[in-house]
């Protein structure tokens, strides 16, 4: 396995790799790998000559009142894990490295990045495909993957690569859960036991949700009460937000309809959860 | 000579191209080409393998009340032009190959993108680097090459290039002059007998101030006032800005020296021009 923290020793890794004719798939992360990362370099293992994992936890994608500072970093863990995978080349650039002293340039993907998670996290998603076009420009991977527990990333990352002509595909992998549903996350590890039992409430608001759907001909509204009514009964009481919305767009849809995808994010002590399902 | 007007056409050529470890320069227009252009071309050519040049009137670097509308189009003489010059590819793309109806995505070169002619353009240089960017994901060039007349466009390019990781090179040419000295533009056609003749003094404007510069330890604001008068006495009074510039931040120095641009822009009947040197 390959450990680049220059962006030029990549590089040259990178154009050899081309010459020779195989393609690349780039796993973006932002380090303290669990089974959620795990999933998408299996998948990006499966589908590419050569895997590149980045572990970059990126300061521009944390507001100032967030936890940038605590997010958690592990690079020793994270190589042995990547290493374990088979991964063949880990890029963990320096905060210097991505960002020189007069650094200028910001991608906004607009319409899609001010709303859910973007009314609570300001400048969250500027910073976010900011960093990803930066990385997709360093590797230029032929396929990238993320995760779909991060579905409003996944949606703004897709309509980026579109609106720019970006020569890559971007490929989802369903959200990883632990044994008792609760979503694999880097900042479950903060949670409490009486915490992370309240987080459970989640998944099943989520679930509630869908069984509704299933049931018959019900309106958004109506999915939105049942899950706020599960995480309310449940004692979770601080949440940002309940949203069914379309796939693509993220717009709430009058009627709801197979693929519209279900999303909360709330708030347990001071760690944000955020969870999400097709219905 | 290859013609492309669709992306993917273009992309399978370009890819067979690097296929054979060919290198590739582009030349980004908005077409209407005139010696400006012609020199770029000139000097892309005499650096690379395969010199592309890409024609298109991209709206979004328009304002609302721009003449985009009225921006002189002539793609049977651009391309007689760039068969003249032993161009290799001219990538000519429509409006909706290049911006599908649900585009979203815009990039910012913040602190460059406001100033100088950003100020009476607002949204102008973010249209314009957005497109600059499609252009290079879509063509995948070496170098690219720009002109020095249109300074502010270059420095912020430079700049995103830079913060962007871009693999790509930026080449510029210096300002291609008629005989009596007016900048080579595209809407110097507009400009009747009259309107032509005060044109060129924003050019004589430029090198009063530098002939200050040279004449000795002077500040800004002399240099500023001298060719300030120079356009007046000439009669051309609406003059957006005038302004002595450091080369690459675009902040007017305490004190002037070598490398420093003077930049003017002034509306001559409904023209805008600009024009600028180093000093």
């Amino acid at each position: 396995m390959e450990v680049f923290e220059d962006i030029h020793g990549l590089r040259t890794f990178i154009k050899r790799i081309k010459e020779n004719k195989k393609d690349i798939g780039l796993v973006p992360t932002m380090g303290s790998l669990h089974e959620g990362h795990v999933a998408l370099i299996r998948k990006c293992k499966s589908l590419s000559n050569i895997s590149v994992v980045s572990i970059f936890v990126n300061p521009t994608q944390f507001g100032p009142k967030e936890d940038f500072n605590q997010y958690p970093r592990d690079l020793g863990g994270d190589l042995k894990i990547c290493a374990m995978e088979g991964v063949d080349v880990v890029f963990c650039p320096s905060k210097e490295g991505m960002y020189h002293n007069n650094f200028r340039t910001i991608v906004k993907v607009e319409g899609l990045s001010e709303v859910l998670c973007g009314t609570f996290r300001p400048g969250h998603f500027d910073g976010m495909v900011t960093v990803v076009l930066k990385l997709f420009l360093i590797v230029s991977p032929d396929r990238s993957f993320f995760g779909e527990k991060d579905y409003q990333q996944l949606v703004i990352i897709k309509q980026m690569v579109k609106d720019l002509n970006i020569p890559v595909s971007i490929h989802s992998v369903e959200t990883q859960r632990e044994e008792d549903g609760l979503a694999f996350s880097t900042r479950n590890r903060y949670l409490s036991y009486t915490e992370r039992t309240l987080a459970l409430s989640i998944y099943s608001a989520l679930l509630e949700g869908k069984r509704m759907f299933i049931a018959g001909n019900v309106s958004p509204v109506m999915i939105y009460r049942v899950a706020r009514d599960k995480l309310v009964s449940s004692g979770l009481k601080n949440i940002d937000y309940i949203s069914l919305v379309e796939p693509n767009t993220l717009i709430t849809p009058n009627k709801a309809y197979t693929m519209c995808r279900l999303l909360i994010a709330a708030k347990i002590g001071s760690n944000r959860l955020i969870d999400n399902i097709a219905i």
